[in-house]
């Protein structure tokens, strides 16, 4: 999540009422979870496992709950609750905005594209050219798609991730204040479901085709030309490269990554990474023939057992 | 489902064009479900098999196609076909009222709730106060929404149960005359769907968050701080105990209950209830330690046939 | 697709462009996929291995990618591309017109239906008597709706179905021209979607009820008085005979048959055609009883291997 325009630190800290290390003028750019920093971000920690990560990514402001000593050409800020107060800078920066009718006047749509009735549009949404809403859509605000996309009816773009965090009493949400990105020449069936990301993006690749009721979870990245069958579900932060095809009623665990051109067949259960180029059946997911050979030999057990 | 106000029975009777059994001005308060009958209940039973079960109820006037001993301070009203005498009740006393707008003129919103474009509320529901209802949502008559509730576009919430008795020639519908309660601080993704109870209520704990492409079935009730992932399915009259998490794509069988705390791992199906307090994986579900371990015997089968 | 009149074999080949054979006033009636056709219809192939099959079949105009020998009584048409040119004609003769309302002016509704607010009913519609459609369904252009059927809220009819070509960079649309038919006395569930024939029909048969979230492709026929729970998803070109019963969570595979009367219990994948009258479970789904024995089996695993 890029800010509009730089921020100091010692605003940030100003406006957490938190104490800092580090130049009071240090620019911080960007709001964004430890998987996806870039300099100039801002990322936060609150676990000793992860302090180390966090000192030593590419983010140059961490957001931490101890004293730990700062890391050259980076600036710290501390807080009791490291979460609470990421969840604060998201609402800071991406506060929601209700919105004031069907189509935002803040939305952007290209030229020959057309919205057909009962499609909400966010604000700062941005549509391409020669792209076709169908009824009933909803895409929530800042998510922008290419050119030449089809959306079919109920499905709903930009809805939060899933993401909280356990608290004694309850669960608190990490905020989405990231966005679905849908390249040029995709088709999305109906009543999908595409999370935004949490401070990054969730994204379909050019050419994919998806059909119907199909999940993507938050800050998955989808390649270009794939192919999924209905009722798929993909869960948050999974990489699916080009060419990838998946049938019907798939599920595929998140922080995962499928390999390009791989064939996962119908209900399958994908709990870690596979390679490309081959095809994938069963729960878990295995090379087919291992699935199907497997299959035999159960099969076969009665016998087995006879003897 | 209470009535407003009571009816006699000789009330009820006549409007079936039925005899009974019992004083005219017997008080009738609710019609309910055998599994979920109180005092000055009506209930209706038309197998043999159960006859006992309603007359031994809670329920006090029993509709019933059969002469019976009447019990004693219960009522009984006769009916050739008492499914279709308590359908005509259902109807008699929630009859379909069809909108005249988005947004019902009964409804109640409470205070700091924003509602976004393009939602349904029908008659006679309540929504608390802080709820955040995004596009494209629809709730149905008679629902209630508690305080600090988010609901994700798409879901419908209150829907009718898919409950039909096979006739030799077609399915009759129970008409469902209950309706879904949605607790305090719940979260719930886009296009899940939650049907309303037959005639109780489908309920959702507070503090649960539920993910997208979520099924409940009706009369189902759901405890505290439960946290489920997208596609999962839950059918009628279950009970999930407080603290349940159960990941994607999960089935879960009707008349069952899942104890406190439990676990339930992606794609497994749970056939019948289980404990509280342990992780379940597979279909059917067992303890997820059970079915590694069968996996990793089945994995080694090729083996074994060879020996 | 049934062309409203029809059109001569010159007046098609001169819209594509292309050379043919045959009598040039010869008549074209209809416009179908190969599985689908009838005499009077023109059909595309453009795989050697499929020429014998359309050649032979009763579709009476072929457009074609080789210069074969036109068989008596038939005509063909040339192409460089016949998919191209089939989706062109498709195009052409059931363009899509942009909606201009939520209601089209050009659909049809019967004596005492119910369309409840944020429905969308696109042009040609045709809904028949004492129908309720629930808040926010879409039904697209040209699907027909009979009598006392029931339709939830969010649920989709007429989508496209997802039917491409794959070319070297892309993939190319099968673009559908067919429809939906619901008969009489359906009930659908909310969210679901039922797509579109390609060039023929989806239908549901009279009598038959459906749970939420089930998705249906393109061209299945269902037979009457089935029953389906939630979640189930049926692949395109599938038969499903009368009175089958269908539990949550069930996959079926394109182009087979369940037969009637059939019980596919929950979470099976049904991955080829199976009888009527008997109860299958599993992945691949078979008589129950014989999944219920291998994992009978299965349990029994550790015990062999320690032998």
């Amino acid at each position: 999540m890029q800010l509009i325009s730089s921020h100091t630190l010692s605003q940030i800290a100003s406006y957490l009422q938190a104490d800092f290390e580090g130049d009071p003028g240090f620019l911080i750019s960007g709001i964004n979870e430890i998987h996806v920093v870039e300099p100039g971000d801002l990322t936060f920690v609150d676990h000793p496992k992860y302090y180390q990560k966090a000192l030593r990514s590419k983010a140059t402001t961490i957001l931490i709950n101890k004293k730990v000593l700062r890391p050259e050409g980076k600036a710290l800020i501390f807080s009791d609750d490291p979460f609470r107060d990421f969840v604060a800078l998201i609402k800071r920066f991406r506060p929601f905005e209700p919105a004031t009718g069907m189509i935002s006047e803040t939305a952007i749509i290209g030229k020959n594209t057309t919205i057909q009735p009962g499609v909400f549009i966010g604000n700062h949404v941005v549509i391409g050219d020669h792209c076709l809403i169908h009824p009933n859509v909803t895409i929530y605000d800042h998510c922008t798609i290419g050119d030449h996309v089809v959306i079919h009816s109920g499905t709903v773009i930009g809805s939060d991730a899933l993401y909280y965090k356990r608290r004694p009493e309850s669960y608190d949400k990490l905020v989405s204040g990231g966005k679905v990105i849908i390249e040029d020449h995709v088709e999305l069936g109906s009543c999908c479901t595409i999370d935004r990301g949490v401070t990054s993006n969730t994204t379909i690749g050019s050419g994919s085709k998806l059909d119907n009721q199909i999940h993507i979870g938050h800050d998955t990245v989808i390649g270009k030309n794939c192919l999924f069958a209905a009722q798929v579900g993909i869960a948050g932060c999974v990489t699916i490269e080009d060419n990838v095809i998946i049938w019907g009623q798939v599920g595929v665990q998140k922080d995962l990554t499928i390999g390009k051109g791989a064939i996962v067949l119908g209900q399958s259960g994908v709990t870690k990474s596979i390679a490309g180029g081959k095809t994938y059946w069963g729960l878990p997911a295995k090379p087919a023939r291992e699935t199907l050979n497997e299959m035999a030999f159960i099969k076969k057990l009665p016998e087995l057992f006879r003897k």
